[in-house]
């Protein structure tokens, strides 16, 4: 009998990625541009990339934002995407849809000076409700009794930003999978990483170490198929970063968030989905987003079918045992009944919305946001010798090729990126020390 | 036979507060002291008030901070402290010893604008190497191989707050708790919150209500003792707060990060404690900030001690397993170990300070610290029929009046609170949505 004992021998790399996620795919893709010498591999806990959170978002894009980063990441990666549509001729389903704010008159003066300064450098329409009359679906006069039970805020403007859109996140996910594998990144699926080991810079041998007088560095981390160490560690890990992150004291300055989303199809909708209302050339509907209760469709060309969610931005709307954060342990993607959307969305969608008499759910997820809930903007900041970016706050995909950007000049010891549209970011203003970020205000 | 059925009847008030640390005693009177005729009541788990980590913290105060919001905060709280005990008589042990932190020129010079600043509001003394010199238990030129191997700051120029000191936290606890239950604040001790219940402010009457669209409130509190109810709900529950509000997706702000007091004594330590070394009229010896890894001193002049403990700001020194940050679940005060100390802090000890040859350990404990890593300021805000006060950041107790205060205010409807000292702050700017405090830099 021949016993054979595999050990599985430490790997060490140049650079870990944790997460092969939209925000990890796009680092690893810079990281490898910006050190093309170096090793790097990506583990990730699924089967295939962008399969966790990302590939559950709505992938919606916009680039109009109240604060002036979140519309540098934005505009950036928006661009780099159409690039890769456009250029290189890779098809990532990018629709140019539109994305448009429903509102009251008094929110939208709240919002004016924003939204006259966002004029000047993106564009957008806005929408009287003479213009609005002619998008047949919307119901301007909602039914007073209706409103007041519900709780809702009228139709009486449109901000239709027009650089704005869909796109497929998988295919998205494709390109920067299929560039990175081409440059030589590694990836290793199926790979959960459970812990990070905090050592000593320089061992002292003395048991109990790392001493609190002792300079630290992450030293590996253990996964479920054994241990990995690198010089540098990513961690684009989404709504699981407070879990790796509390265990050593590290502020993740995110919360895992639930939502869910369902897909509404019938020949009414696709008939819906499939017409443009003269808000863009793709001749479709636009991402909507209603005027009350962070309720929003995202048109889904290809099936015919709108998606619908809620934004999971903090508001006294959203609180609850539904609405919990979640600690990492508890996150399951459980799939959301039927009932919920009938007794939580289907009310408003019915009240501002009219034409779809054989709407019916033809599919349902749950996904989680990674929900920086103070200001709304992606974190990314560097402790020992790892660099963490998270905090997509529900718009992470239409920053992630920025943020990827980013995190590679950190890496590469830089203190200010070059985006792919020419502008600027001071890395440390994402960050925690000198955060300077302002709090967003543009969001549902 | 008789059986006697006992119900716990639902307890109905006007205001509940959830915890009696110090931030939950100072809001409770300052809430009694706004609204006379309402009924409070104060709900803590433990068997008295701030047996939890207010009980367990250093309780020093200090004036000087980088912030404007913080220099408010803590000079009315100090004030107020100052007339509790000199004008109305009642002794908190409060100390003027003063608040030193140690430093190099170059830690100095980074932060020389902010002490230029506060040198015109506060009492700021600057000591150079020859005054610090007289400080004979400083050593001044650490030996430079334990320098290297412990990676130490230089001693070279000392700041020295002033109107700072220590006071008897359980005095100060008790003046407010004997206030509070002679205007008529109920207390009841032993009776742990486990959940917030989230209800529609207009019931449908259908089931798995609240929905999204339904205006919420805070219906009522479950405790191990049965349920309470309440117009208003203020939680002032510091390292737990987090587990109240991440079930129902309320982002609390804070983590509760772990740390370790050593009460350390001996003849050598009491001569010291007791010799003030011209730095303050009371004859004792400052509160002390060695220039690395955080490490102070707190002078306890009646047990003729010094409280050792590290600062648990998140810095690239404290983080690790041992500095993890504890779900509510897991905060437990287990002792700490005489090995900890040893290892850990002694070192340091011994290389910035002598004299010191028949130290020994005299008492020892854990405690946790309200942290909120970004901006190291407290969080006061509104969601719903309640509002949380939390983040103290290891610097609440100096503010804990000021932000009782505030609490008031926000529960009585005002926008601006005026403090004992006549100062005035913006509510809003301590809150989430317009929150405008800055990062605070001066710290440890």
């Amino acid at each position: 009998m021949i016993i054979v004992v595999i050990t599985v021998s430490e790997r060490d790399y140049d650079v870990i990625v944790v997460g092969a996620g939209i925000m990890g795919l796009a680092s690893a893709y810079h990281l490898k541009i910006a050190m093309p010498d170096k090793s790097i591999v990506v583990l990730e806990k699924e089967s295939s990339y962008s399969q966790g959170n990302s590939g559950r978002s709505v992938s919606g894009y916009r680039d109009f934002f109240s604060t002036v980063v979140n519309q540098k990441l934005s505009k950036s990666s928006i661009k780099f995407y159409s690039y890769i549509q456009k250029d290189l001729g890779y098809d990532i389903q990018m629709k140019n849809v539109g994305y448009m704010f429903l509102m009251s008159m008094s929110k939208f003066d709240s919002m004016k000076s924003i939204i006259t300064k966002l004029q000047s450098s993106t564009d957008l329409r806005i929408l009287d409700r003479s213009e609005l009359s002619k998008i047949h679906p919307l119901i301007l006069d909602v039914d007073k009794e209706e409103s007041r039970a519900l709780n809702l805020q009228p139709i009486e403007v449109g901000v239709l930003g027009r650089r704005c859109g869909v796109l497929e996140i998988e295919k998205l996910s494709s390109f920067y999978y299929e560039e990175c594998r081409r440059l030589g990144v590694e990836f290793n699926f199926k790979t959960q990483v459970n812990s990070l080991d905090v050592v000593p810079r320089n061992p002292s041998g003395y048991p109990n170490e790392p001493f609190l007088w002792q300079d630290k560095l992450i030293g590996g981390i253990s996964t479920n198929r054994g241990d990995y160490s690198a010089r540098r560690y990513v961690l684009t890990t989404g709504a699981w970063t407070g879990k790796l992150l509390d265990r050593i004291g590290v502020d993740s300055h995110m919360k895992a968030k639930k939502r869910f989303v369902y897909q509404i199809g019938g020949n009414s909708i696709t008939e819906m989905v499939r017409t443009s209302y003269g808000l863009n050339d793709e001749g479709l509907f636009p991402f909507l987003v209603l005027p009350s209760h962070g309720v929003y469709l995202r048109p889904h060309p290809s099936s015919g079918t709108f998606w619908i969610s809620t934004s999971g931005t903090t508001s006294d709307q959203e609180i609850g045992p539904t609405f919990s954060f979640d600690s990492a342990d508890d996150i399951e993607y459980t799939e959301p009944s039927d009932e919920y959307f009938v007794d939580n969305i289907l009310p408003v969608l019915r009240a501002y919305m009219r034409d779809m008499p054989d709407m019916k759910i033809t599919g349902k997820w749950t996904g989680y946001y990674s929900l920086n809930s103070q200001d709304k903007t992606p974190y990314i900041f560097a402790f020992l010798n790892a660099i963490v970016a998270t905090g997509g706050s529900g718009a992470g995909l239409m920053k992630s090729d920025s943020i990827g950007r980013v995190v590679a000049s950190i890496a590469s010891g830089q203190t200010e990126t070059r985006l792919f549209d020419g502008s600027t970011i001071l890395n440390s203003s994402l960050g925690v020390a000198d955060r300077d970020v302002g709090i967003e205000t543009l969001r549902f």
